[in-house]
């Protein structure tokens, strides 16, 4: 089959660094254009905008929507309403029901939308989906703790409304724990911690729960110097894993079990290519639910004003 | 049939106003037993908690939960785990990931749950839907303004992380909201207003959007004294239409066109019956997540202090 021929929207940090590589290596996909205010790839013909590019390019099949998530429901419904198949970094959207909505409109016109999460595709998250599958599931704590400053230098959306805050990094974690649990989890409990000057939290702390009496307790911190912390460990009757470093590594009562070189963003693209061929959908929101309960259920606290 | 043996958990002001008539009124159902910390109904055998309820009166084949949403999850958990069919006061639950999951547990057992939104059964509520149909709609906009200190005195449960706040009534507009447009909305804009020692919202306004371009307006607040308003207005392309009076009275083009005694309750009661005897359930969670939509995107304001 002929490359399926893409267009970028929204080009920053993530998509040189993931996006590109991953397309490139992927020979089920061809980078013809890339739309963005200021943003560019080299040697692949850029435009202002979607509006410009999708007129400009008809032959494009499907688009990869990169910007802050505050701008990407208006930008899926040009693609989809275009008839284009559509590939939503994370997370999918500003809110729940916007997501819902382009679900809705992408099943309405037998086209792919694709909510990504790419740090299920982190090399040992299978092996400890299979792990915890083995033996009954006494608790799991996450540990995410990074330094804002050396990861979202100066990238002011991330800190207004809709940007989300520590959950940015944070929902990479939910979406793991979402994945490899056996049962779904609620939230039950949450402190939110905002700076004074700014509207989204530097830091988290969840606790979730199911009927089963599972207990899940998530820490999200922003201000973390010195060494990072993407860790999710679990005890089960059988013994306790922790998949450390985002999904990288798997450890089973403290020894190596797993490790692989890191391939987010091709898996991703490889998905991404089977649910446009199958002409399925995969836009799984309960990462971005867990956000959202967060907010509306937990209890708010001042912190010291964070400057960049 | 022989009436379905109810029992009311959580006994407050609004189970004595509206669902114990509701229910002797009603053939399909014969209240059987409460539970509550301290609230009984006269006449009604009354126990301290759910779980001493359900030991007790096995018999009883449906419960009504009117707690405070924070405390709803455990006891609808509770009775599906002893066959019984629920019927959720509004809002459904604390989180929506939590009545997601009281939704697969009833699926899974084969028992009705019901997410309660009384603000639907309202007298003009499915006139101004059917007005609403017949034309394309312009806009709209809602206003829901009343004074806390007269319809929740002293009740520190609406104020605290989970409660909600002015979206307890708001939610109540929503729900007509969703019922009543063609087409779903999301959420587009935010500003909550928090008191300076509050943990919830006194007010808030909200701008939804939709693929059509609608723009619907909200208004939420809690410090209206004087004339109480909830109102929506709908501006369509034949006329325009103002559901008043929390959905009682429908006025077209500024006149009177349909007005009757109100039944929001006895309506719950009748639907509720209605899918117990169909088996089948109706949780529709839209309002309830359109109000987390709000935390997540919303734009904190810190207010005036709130006593009551």
């Amino acid at each position: 089959m002929a490359p399926i021929k893409l267009a970028i929207v929204g080009v920053g940090k993530i998509v040189r660094d993931q996006h590109v590589p991953a397309i490139a290596a992927n020979p089920d996909f061809e980078l013809v254009a890339t739309a963005s205010r200021h943003g560019t790839v080299e040697g692949v013909p850029a435009y202002k905008s979607i509006d410009e590019m999708l007129a400009a390019r008809p032959e494009v099949r499907a688009v990869s929507l990169c910007m802050p998530p505050q701008f990407r429901y208006e930008a899926a419904l040009a693609a989809l309403n275009a008839g284009k198949h559509v590939f939503l970094e994370k997370p999918p959207g500003a809110t729940i029901s916007e997501v819902e909505d382009l679900k809705r409109i992408a099943a309405s016109k037998g086209l792919s939308l694709f909510a990504s999460w790419h740090s299920r595709y982190a090399p040992a998250v299978e092996q400890a989906k299979t792990y915890i599958a083995a033996s009954p599931l006494k608790s799991m704590t996450v540990t995410w703790k990074e330094d804002v400053r050396h990861w979202h230098p100066g990238q002011a959306w991330i800190w207004e409304p809709g940007g989300l805050g520590v959950f940015d990094p944070g929902i990479n974690a939910l979406s793991i724990v979402t994945h490899i649990l056996p049962k779904p989890v609620f939230l039950t409990e949450a402190t939110l911690e905002f700076p004074e000057n700014r509207a989204a939290p530097i830091a988290a702390s969840l606790t979730f729960g199911n009927a089963d009496r599972l207990v899940v307790n998530a820490v999200f911190d922003w201000r973390q110097t010195g060494k990072q912390s993407w860790d999710i460990e679990a005890e089960t009757e059988a013994g306790n894993m922790r998949l450390a470093d985002g999904g990288a590594k798997l450890f089973i009562d403290g020894a190596l079990a797993y490790e692989a070189p890191e391939e987010e963003y091709p898996n991703l693209y490889r998905r991404f290519a089977s649910i446009v061929k199958a002409g399925t959908s995969d836009a799984d929101i309960s990462p971005l639910t867990h956000v959202a309960d967060a907010f509306m259920l937990g209890r708010r606290k001042i912190v010291e004003a964070f400057e960049d």
